[in-house]
Parts: structure tokens; sequence; C-alpha cells
């Protein structure tokens, strides 16, 4: 058995759900979770309760998360219609802006042109700008960016015509940047049924919703075109997610490598390809700060069987529940210490660091 | 009494109503109208009954236009989610593309992003092509088109968010024009009410809606960004605007160059500011054949009441009536014939040619 030792993983989108619904998920569970699927770095959505639209709300998951997170973080200000300049003063103490433009889970939701052309303008020209745009959104959000001057990074790409323009917009030597995540490579409106073990009603809800086999395929066709796999990892309960209006949403950090793992052992992916989109573009984009002594091993051939209860995420069921995958994580260690090794998460919580208190690199770097 | 000799008007949107609503507006009255406001061309939009989507249906308007027609005119084609192919093989006997990418009257309207990406690709980059898109879909518009190649004409621009954007476009060097009609130059959704005659409820509806003081501000603010006044001459009957569900649009053809006059007159206008607006620009802007001989006579001073019932549109109602406007076209001249003067339209139906069916230009004009 040979593993592979590879630089660790980072996510741009995860939902750990604290402060306001701990219920779901929180700072320990969620980043035992990530240690557990070889993340050492995850940024964290602000469409909590409170949503983090401003200094008190960032307060509580700052303090929050240093008193429990076991890896680094960082926390995304969300975007209102009324938060321009709060959020501009702020942006030195978050991971970056995230836009809600298009139907999604919470209630952070701007609709309107005046509000986005606001945002774009005054948050920081070098800070991390997210969006969730769907359809004619990424096309109207990559426009405002542009005549602000500024790069737009799309989040969960899902569709065939969103891929292409953000293909064409990247040709044409725009700044955009665009993640993908596993279920959207790996699933489609129609696959939930014909699983092996089905996914059940409820629990196929997520934003953007899961596409057609055509736009699965254009996902694939535009490898070049995708910065970055993130997993948009969203826990909800199984009560959640079989009541009568079940929250959009699927848990992602444990599975996610696994599944890229099985697209390299299918041929579709290289490891080479895996490490670009799910590290260093990552950081790059990002301006994520550098981890020493930090990396993941992988065990490539290593078969292992999804079961929710096993895993570290609070939620408690996952869409891959009895699916076999080849290749996992068996071991992730950060600053030189082991965080993860075969099925145990060492890392204590409250020792993850948020990366907007990093100290400042030296230039030399 | 000194009388201004001007190039002639052209509108490059209007609603004429046939084929399928000629109890509100057909092409002889809608081209009579046109003539007694100094417009000798005028676009009309294809959201008709059936709506100009195909061969037959651009036949039947043809058709109807060639027998009835006393000025120039041109006709769209609509952009439908399943006819782009059809659309570009018909570009040459039409004026243009109209897509409705927003709520508007009709049935015509796309939603999805690779709609417009297919209608943007296919529509030849040297046909005009223009849309109805407000708030972010004005981005989407622009990003779309620029991604393709080509030129986009923004119809109807009403509110401060997008003509910034449309101005900050244009200094970015991106190919977008843009029209604004009268009613959102010199209405708000208060005035209504104010008005010496009040526009009574029915009879307010118009797409886009009438916007905010602010918005209307900032169209004058931004006038170098306008490349065009357009009328939108939009009519419906008084027993549809006073009906249950009014349906949306204003007539406009035989005030909107005495209401623009009137800006003259109390200083934000100048003449030359109107003609750029309402023909060397509309020319260039939509490709419009010269029409020789042919001109406006305005008297600027003079004072006149609007009564819709000695207007020639059919729909018998204005929203600025009782108003006294200062300024009026008194005589329209079209290929060296006096065609409208002092209140009589001596043009005849069918005297009207369709611009895609004349000559080809001499190349040394």
């Amino acid at each position: 058995m040979t593993l592979l030792k590879l630089p660790p993983l980072l996510d741009p989108h995860v939902h750990l759900r604290e402060p306001g619904a701990t219920h779901k998920e929180d700072w320990d569970t969620g980043t035992a979770a990530a240690l557990a699927g070889g993340y050492t770095q995850v940024l964290a959505m602000p469409n909590t309760q409170p949503p983090i639209t401003d200094a008190p709300a960032l307060a509580l998951s700052q303090t929050a998360a240093r008193a429990k997170a076991r890896c680094d973080y960082g926390i995304y200000l969300g975007a209102g219609a009324d938060n321009m300049e709060t959020a501009a003063a702020l942006a030195p103490h978050t991971c970056g802006l995230k836009m809600y433009l298009d139907q999604t889970f919470g209630s952070l939701r701007m609709d309107d042109l005046a509000s986005l052309m606001a945002h774009m303008a005054r948050w920081p020209a070098h800070k991390p700008l997210a969006v969730h745009a769907e359809g004619r959104t990424v096309a109207a959000a990559i426009l405002v960016a542009h005549l602000a001057g500024r790069a737009v990074h799309i989040c969960h790409v899902s569709r065939k015509d969103e891929i292409e323009l953000i293909h064409a917009a990247k040709e044409r030597g725009l700044q955009v940047t665009c993640e993908v995540t596993p279920h959207h490579l790996f699933l489609t409106a129609d696959t939930p049924s014909t699983l092996a073990r089905p996914i059940r009603e409820g629990f196929r809800e997520v934003r953007p919703r899961l596409a057609t086999e055509g736009d699965r395929l254009a996902l694939w066709a535009h490898l070049s075109a995708i910065d970055c796999f993130a997993t948009d990892h969203a826990p909800h309960t199984i009560p959640e997610k079989t009541g009568p209006n079940p929250p959009p949403g699927f848990p992602g950090l444990e599975t996610a490598v696994a599944l890229l793992l099985g697209a390299v052992h299918s041929g579709r992916l290289t490891v080479e390809d895996i490490t670009l989109r799910m590290h260093t573009n990552i950081r790059r984009i990002f301006g994520l700060p550098d981890q020493p002594d930090t990396f993941i091993e992988i065990d490539p051939d290593l078969e292992w069987t999804v079961r929710a209860q096993e895993m570290f995420s609070r939620c408690g069921w996952s869409p891959w529940e009895g699916q076999t995958l080849r290749g996992r994580v068996v071991r992730t260690v950060l600053r030189g210490k082991v965080a993860y090794e075969y099925g145990k998460v060492s890392a204590q919580p409250g020792t993850g660091k948020d990366i907007a208190q990093y100290p400042i690199p030296n230039t030399k770097d």
C-alpha cells in the first residue's frame, strides 16, 4: 500500500450553522468533519442565525469559532441591501464577502441591481467576493464586477449555460473564477432514484438544484474552466429533511475527495487536477495563508462504504449512504501535528486559527 | 413666427398592434400618428398576435404594413426559446431582433440564460438587437452581448441603477446603446396624481413602471449616456385601461417632441440634443436608410393643449390629456411630399416603405 502525501485540502464554501442552528452542525463538529475529509482550512458562509452582516454577528461567529474550531477557518460577511459601508469596514476581519443573488437557504437575499453595484464598488478589490448566482444572474455578476474593476467568484456552478458563459468570460480575459461541487459533478435530477440506495425525496433538495445529464456532462467538458472543487457542505438534520418543507443542502466534507478520487480511478481526473482545484487555486483565489508542515495522506485504493453514523458531521446522513468509494484520507497533519488519523480526530476544539488573524506573511515568502 | 426645419424624427420603438389587435391601433392609424408627431420611420415591435417569431407571422405583418403604412417602417422579429435559427435566417427581412427578458405585455418572454446566449450568438452581428431588460437583466444582456462580440441596445431605460450601469459600461468601451422614453423623463410613480388632469389608475400602467423622482433625475443627469429618445408608443383602448386588468402602455408618438421641446424652453435640452437622439443616433445605431428630401418643420413656440380626440392614434386617450405644451410639428415632408401639415395627414396608406426593402444605398453616398 502506497500512501499519497498531498497538500491539505481547502474548502471555500461550507455552512457550519453556528451561530443559530447548532443542532445541525457547529464549529466543533463541522471542523472535525473537515479534518476527517482532509481539509485544514474552511471558509464558512454567513447565512446563519443571525446572518453575519454586521460587527455583533461577526463577533458571535468569531467567538464560537475561536473556542471550538479544530481546523483553520475564515468567516464570510453577508451582503445585504443596506450594509455596504459596514461590510467594507469589516472586510479585514473576514475571508470575503458573500452575496446571495438567487434562491437559497436563509434570509440573506438581494434582488436589485443597485445593491449589487454598491457592494461590488465598495468591497475592497483585493478581498474575495463570492456570489450565489444562477442563470442570467451569473452574467450580471460578472459584468458588474468587471465595471467595478474587480474579480468575482461564482459559487457552485451547476448548469451548462453557466459554465459555458464563465468559460467564454475567462477567454475574454474577465476576472472571474468558479467552483463546482462533487454532487453536481456526480448526480443529476434523475440519479437520486437510480442509486443503489436511492436518495429519498426531501434529501434530494439542494440549491442549485441537481440538474440534467447534459448539464453534468458540460461541467466535465469545461473542466479547464473550473477553478475549484468546493463541497458547499450544508448539513440539515434527518427530521428536517423528512419534514414537510425540507431545507436544501447536502453534507459533503467527508466524502468529497473520495468521490473525486473515483474519477481518478476511472481516468477522468488526475491527482494533479484534484490538488490544483482543492488546494492551489483556492489558496490563490482566496489569498489563504500558508500552513507550515501541513499535509494529508491518502490511501488511493482503500475501499470503504459511506456510513453517516461513522461521520463527524452532526447532521447524521449522507446522500452517498451505502455507496462504496475507493480512496480515502487516512491522515491529516496540521502544523506538524496529527489532526486526524484513521477515523479519529485528535485536533482539539480551539486549536483552529482564523485566517483573518494569521501573522502577516513574511514578504520574502 | 420662425419655423425650425429639422431632420425627420425616427422611432426605434413603437407598438402598432397589427396583426391581432387592430381595435387598439393598426398600420394605418399608427403611422398617421407617427407623421403627425414628426416621424418618418418607425420600428414596430413584434409582440403582436400572433407574435412575429417566424416567417408566416412576419409575412402577416409585412402584408398589412405594405397595404396600410403611411410612413416608412421596419419590423422587429421576436426572440423565443426555440426560434434561434429561424430568427437568424429571417434577419435580412427585419429591422432587428427584439428580446423580452423581463415582464411586459404579451406572451413573448425569455427567462433563461441559454436562450439569451443562443440568440446573441446567432443573430447577425451587424443587425440591431434590442432588449427589454430591467435591473440586473440589463447587466446580463450587456455581458452576453460582449462575449458574443456584438452590440446590444437597451430599450426604455427607466431607473438610476440601470442608467449608471449603462454609462459605466460605455466608459469601459462596451458596445451598448440605450433609449429613454419621454414618460420616464417627465413622470414618476407619484406624478400621475399631481398633474392638472390626474392620470387615473389603470392609465398609469406602463412597463417599465414609472419610477421614483431619484430615478427620473438620474436619467437627466446621465443624458450623455442616452443615445435615443424613443416613445415606446403602446396604445390600448379606454375600456381596456379602465377594466379590471389594465394592460401596460402609453401612446406617445403625437406628444413626444412637444414634451422634449418643453425641456428646450426650460433650458434642460438643446434642439441639437433632440435631433441627435431622435434622428442621428437612431439612424446610426439601427442602420436606417436615408430618406431623400425628408424633413420636418416645427413651430417651437406654438402652444397647444393635448386632446386625444384630435389625435390620429386609435386608442383615444393620452396620459398628457389637457396639458398645455409649447412647440409642435406643423409639417412633415417625406420624399419631397407633404405627409402631414397642420393637423392633416395627407400621406396615403400604402405609401410607406419597409426599410428592409429599400434599394441598396449607393456606396458613394
